[in-house]
């Protein structure tokens, strides 16, 4: 059941953390080359187990083996024609809740393709920028909002531009939507959370939007979509706004976020700034 | 237009750091796997945005999207026999300052089939090791000079062996040229400039090569070729002298590293060790 | 020839890490892109040199050019149907003491005829995780013990419950077998290592076990294989727990590591706990 008042969320956040801590939920992935290390590493951190596949019968073979999948459409390879389709398949065979980035969605004729064919493939989250959330919703054609930027894979649209769109998804999909940002933004369709923290440095270190979406898998193994993608935005706002304090730059703030995320509670996590409204 | 004094090009080192900083430019590359998440921290940390791309129509569409891009020739996919050309055809078609990055030129049937090819596609810097500048060189015969190594992707010859090689890829593409070495060497084959700083402990960090290569794409796009190419030198001989005194091995370099390139100011970046003469 | 003594032993794993450090050896890897660049650093650190490649005619050219390599089987590509095999023939053909890491074992049809076509290979030196030693015994046929999990790439065998397939294994190869965990267990068949140190943020740091394989590729250039998985495995065990006191958490970790990996001198490496015993 999806928590609808602020003390359930914030009572579902914890259990999640301290589940994810206890369980080491397997979470693996088919994601993109530049930050895979990252999206790995922010797994592990929070307690998962992670493993990154690139064939269509590895893809498979992960859909089965875990609970949860993490699937990421940025650097496609050629390939991926068959290997997305079919572990997408066995998914929704399995009902596995799946999380979705979509990268750069907008850009190329593979990822056009590929994306527009998940609109039946039920994802148990989404998560994305702005300017991806937009792009997506435009595609599926599930919402009137406008389209995403087409410059690469930083949002150049603020959150509430996609609210609607994130909504729509939502309501689309029956799971949730995250889209991040200054103040990150988590519907259902039904209620929506905004989660406050993180760090300046943030947009300076890539791969902090694609390690979240990893880290919402591991979170989706041992709670509903909307609890799992608030838990893992919250720990990252958490784990953000005190790496900041520790670090002089982007080099050392990456190192000091996953000490965080490492080190984070799951009451700290849970007590995080948070506001629920109905969506 | 190049700027031919030294005064002149500090002056430009300057504007285009502080003009990185100020516009976020937009800089994508098809990029090896190996440092690939490096170059992407390098361009956010100076200021550039990033997005990475394998297939052939993505390469289009960031050469459409983008003023420029870098193009690094580790760790090829099969499909790059298609990839590379269509997105040269595109960048020479808009007249894109791109930098060449030659890793391990003179290894592989399909590096040597692509690089040979790009020799009429005018890259607008080129940036290696002594040892690939003159590999690369040689196979474009504009040189008499000798041979790189192959051995892989390190250095095995000094920077003053590829001086003459440089000078003749410069004056054959009507760009410029940055030799990385213990004092880097960057000509537009009419004028040169040494660049002196960094660290004995760049060479034990892998990409320091192709990141900095990265950073002067994201430099190109405000600036012309050769100031871009000692901008982004100079930048990283300061950050890495820097980041050298606050490090006590590698590990702690690479992120001392990137906290430097994210500090470092336009007049700290144009006061850094520099000396011009005639080509 | 391969040490038998405990001093004998120490004495090897000393001249090797001395002899990495003198020489540069040059250590080239086919290997995933998750852990792809913590693998070159970690073999920078001890002194190696690095390429990686994915082309089967740059498989060839690697080992021609290199008295050493290391194959990882995770993140497998498609056209590694035909790189592996085309590098093995050469590896062999030139009696290479290859690194064999057979990441993730027992998963997907295209590794387990890869691996299993590697059984007459005669990798110089065999690494893996408890689970993978026994996956690979399986598909070789090599011992009558269990099966690996196929949870991904994370063990979730004891290191006790692979000793039995690694000393066979060993002896069929004609050389070492290396088994990551808690203390780690090296043998070549007739006598048997165990090395201890490290730390538990090891297994919260994706690529400890591939850098580690990287590693013992470097030190196979320099010492025979049984007494360069031994020198790998106790740097690792002495730079984990020298680093271990030195973080917050696995981020910070992971950069101390490299530090110490590159601080580590042939003494202390020496001086790790060991113990050896027959096989």
């Amino acid at each position: 059941m999806t928590p609808s008042s602020e003390p359930d969320l914030r009572s579902a956040v914890a259990e999640a953390v301290r589940r994810a801590r206890a369980e080491t939920p397997f979470a693996p992935s088919i994601t993109n080359t530049v930050t895979i290390d990252f999206v790995a590493n922010a797994q592990l951190a929070v307690g998962g187990s992670a493993a990154m596949v690139y064939l269509p019968d590895e893809g498979e073979a992960m859909a089965e083996a875990a609970k949860s999948m993490y699937l990421n459409a940025g650097t496609l390879f050629p390939f991926y024609a068959e290997t997305l389709p079919r572990t997408l398949r066995r998914l929704a065979a399995l009902r596995r809740p799946w999380v979705l980035d979509p990268v750069a969605a907008g850009i190329g004729a593979l990822r056009t393709e590929l994306l527009r064919a998940m609109k039946d493939s039920a994802p148990g989250i989404i998560r994305g920028n702005a300017s991806e959330i937009l792009a997506l919703a435009s595609l599926w054609g599930v919402a009137a909002g406008g389209k995403g930027s087409d410059r690469g894979v930083d949002a150049t649209d603020p959150v509430e531009a996609a609210e609607g769109a994130a909504k729509a998804l939502a309501l689309h999909t029956g799971g949730a939507v995250a889209v991040s940002g200054e103040v990150d933004f988590v519907t259902d369709g039904r209620i929506a959370a905004r989660s406050r923290g993180g760090s300046r440095y943030m947009p300076q270190v890539t791969g902090c939007g694609c390690s979240l979406g990893g880290v919402m898998a591991v979170y989706a193994v041992v709670a509903e979509p909307f609890a799992a993608a608030v838990a893992a935005t919250a720990v990252y706002n958490l784990a953000g706004a005190r790496a900041e304090k520790l670090c002089r730059g982007p080099g050392s703030f990456k190192q000091a976020f996953l000490d965080e995320l490492y080190l984070a509670t799951p009451e700290d996590v849970a007590a995080n700034p948070l506001e629920t409204e109905e969506a």
